[in-house]
């Protein structure tokens, strides 16, 4: 018995390079840039024990018990308030909970693609959403980003030329690529999937921590006001500012696309745990997620500001980034050639390791890049790593 | 924009006709026999509020954080302990913690099948089963079961001619036919997997509900007694002995499936709540849960021995049935032509439902069965209800 009873498609995801490379992460006094996840020191503990304490006294059995395979009713008007607040108009009809946004995107996935299906990603891109594309088969053709996110005008030369069937995007503090789409593009991009008849996967689960006064509405809430509503599937998580070990998360989706992914949804796991839903909801009518929030805002700028300027101080000749507006992610190109996975183990033997830029292209990786994660390092650590990336530097 | 964009395996399982029959199952004065839901009466609802209690004060943030994909070790850990109690020896490198048994499936389902390849399932089987090997464009052939089980005889009969990829079984207090593999069927099976090289997926959610003093020995004990035991891949759940609703399960498999059911679990949701996970491993640690099991053992043991002899009295002479040795489920045929999907409208007009026999089959449905679930009625309700079958019967 071997290998050669696995399916096709899992063989498509059997490596994962990067868990290996980032083994050694959390050895003593090496710095992690490397892991994308909140900084737990942020969590609202309190507010989160006093949410769970309700969902005992207040839910019954229905925190333990067999629910419904599209969420909790409650939840999922919350959510619809959330979505308002961000511009988006919908009802609790139009939305899923699911198990966190990695599960939103593969039951996207699932529902939508067949072998073969073109779907388009960002130059660089998220790297588990790659996985569950694969998964589905897709073909991938890619578009590259600058500063103000996904270059559109290339994505319109690209679908004059192919049939796709969908875009997929993080418009808004991206991962890896820190930047936000403008809102000119988020307008070009609707028309475009309006003209051509391809469907936006927007993938939003950064938007609330907004380091700026300005706000990015969403590609749905442009489709909502442009008559593309059908064309935008948009999914958010409240694991970056809550807690992602709840692993809660939520899919709004057209009408037509709905039946179908209630039925995924039972069929992959019959629902989200009614616990996590439970603490979720009762979280939300503590009221303390607004100022949850600003804690979180107001924390990961002041650690991205450090590193701004620390890494321009130690590393300004060598290094092109584009500042974060928001979010967890600081993506930086050597300026000159550089191949940032060799130079991976001069920097660990440094104490500082990232997650190299490669992997997060589906093809013709640039070798010359590599993302930073500040969002659970201390700006004294923050700075300590960009003296050592600088140490570590060929002379 | 409509369903042309779906996808063909989503397609597949579009519709749900078993939701529409069940709807009105929750109207007044209706007793269901419906649902496979636990009863949330005899959730240890005090237990669960200690586990979570020490979950939020001993495990810190990791209650709340990001996770490894194949689960918390402490918590695979106590999986090995009751695996150990069941007969089957294994390690926490050989334990995946899922998101319960639907997603067990869906993920072995997604890391073996590629379309076309044979599934052999009983008849009847598990509804949501047949759904995620659906997805996978499995080709379904079927085995009978008498009152031992599937009959194996038919399988080898089946093997011997047609090459298959696997059976799906729920051996022991099936779903939906309550009936329980014997022991030499068990060995007989397991031969056969050995002999013509296919995989066994044996699902176990009900073992522990045991009516008996017999122990009922999974077929994963069996193959590892019998040097098969690459062959059998097993899956379990806390949804039926502690509470469906935080969704843990797990599966446990032989070395060369290990990666590829990680890679999936981390492509499909990154890992199961880390509340929920906590949760159970801290209820475990409580040493409560042989209690608890010995409670719903004997509550459902009661209901289905009233089941059972008002059956027996009302419609003895019309149905027969195997009487189960455990479990939430009785399986019952007319021993006349009958069509159980067109009587519903009549039994729920006399304040009565159940599930039609023939959405257990993936082919031939016998129309003359149907499932009843006796966990969460109670006995009053079990009498009154097979007396109001009787009176809904055709004169």
């Amino acid at each position: 018995m071997s290998s050669q009873k696995l399916s096709n498609s899992v063989q498509r995801i059997q490596s994962s390079a990067i868990r290996d490379l980032l083994k050694h992460s959390k050895m003593e006094g090496v710095i992690s840039l490397g892991g994308g996840i909140p900084n737990p020191d942020l969590f609202d503990t309190e507010g989160l024990r006093i949410a769970m304490d309700r969902a005992l006294t207040q839910d019954g059995h229905n925190a333990f018990q067999y629910g419904l395979s599209e969420g909790d009713p409650l939840l999922r008007e919350a959510i619809c308030r959330i979505s308002a607040d961000r511009g988006i108009d919908c009802t609790p009809d139009d939305v899923v909970i699911t198990s966190g946004s990695q599960q939103s995107l593969d039951i996207i996935a699932r529902a939508l693609i067949n072998p073969g299906d073109v779907v388009v990603v960002e130059r660089p891109t998220y790297l588990a959403a790659l996985q569950v594309f694969q998964l589905a088969e897709a073909q991938f053709k890619s578009v590259g980003t600058d500063g103000e996110g996904m270059i559109v005008d290339e994505l319109e030369e690209l679908v004059k030329q192919t049939a796709i069937k969908a875009v997929y995007i993080v418009p808004t503090f991206g991962n890896p690529s820190g930047v936000t789409l403008s809102d000119a593009r988020r307008q070009q991009l609707v028309a475009l999937a309006k003209q051509y008849d391809f469907l936006i996967f927007e993938d939003d689960p950064y938007s609330e921590i907004n380091f700026t006064s300005q706000t990015f509405r969403p590609l749905k809430s442009h489709a909502q006001a442009m008559g593309a509503s059908d064309q935008v599937i948009y999914t958010s998580t409240f694991s970056k500012i809550l807690a992602p070990g709840a692993r809660v998360g939520w899919i709004t989706m057209p009408g037509w696309l709905k039946s179908s992914v209630v039925n995924l949804k039972q069929a992959t796991d019959l629902h989200t745990s009614a616990l996590s839903q439970s603490l979720t909801r009762h979280y939300l009518d503590t009221g303390r997620l607004p100022e949850q929030i600003k804690l979180i805002r107001a924390a990961y700028k002041q650690k991205c500001d450090a590193l701004c300027v620390a890494l321009e101080t130690e590393l300004g000749d060598r290094l092109h980034f584009y500042r974060p507006l928001g979010g967890m992610f600081l993506w930086a190109t050597f300026k000159e050639a550089f191949n940032t996975t060799e130079w991976l183990k001069t920097t660990l033997s440094n104490g500082v390791v990232y997650v190299p830029g490669e992997f997060f292209y589906c093809d013709n990786p640039d070798t010359s890049t590599l993302r930073i994660s500040y969002a659970s390092v201390s700006e004294t650590n923050l700075v300590l790593a960009a003296q050592r990336l600088k140490a570590s530097l060929p002379q």
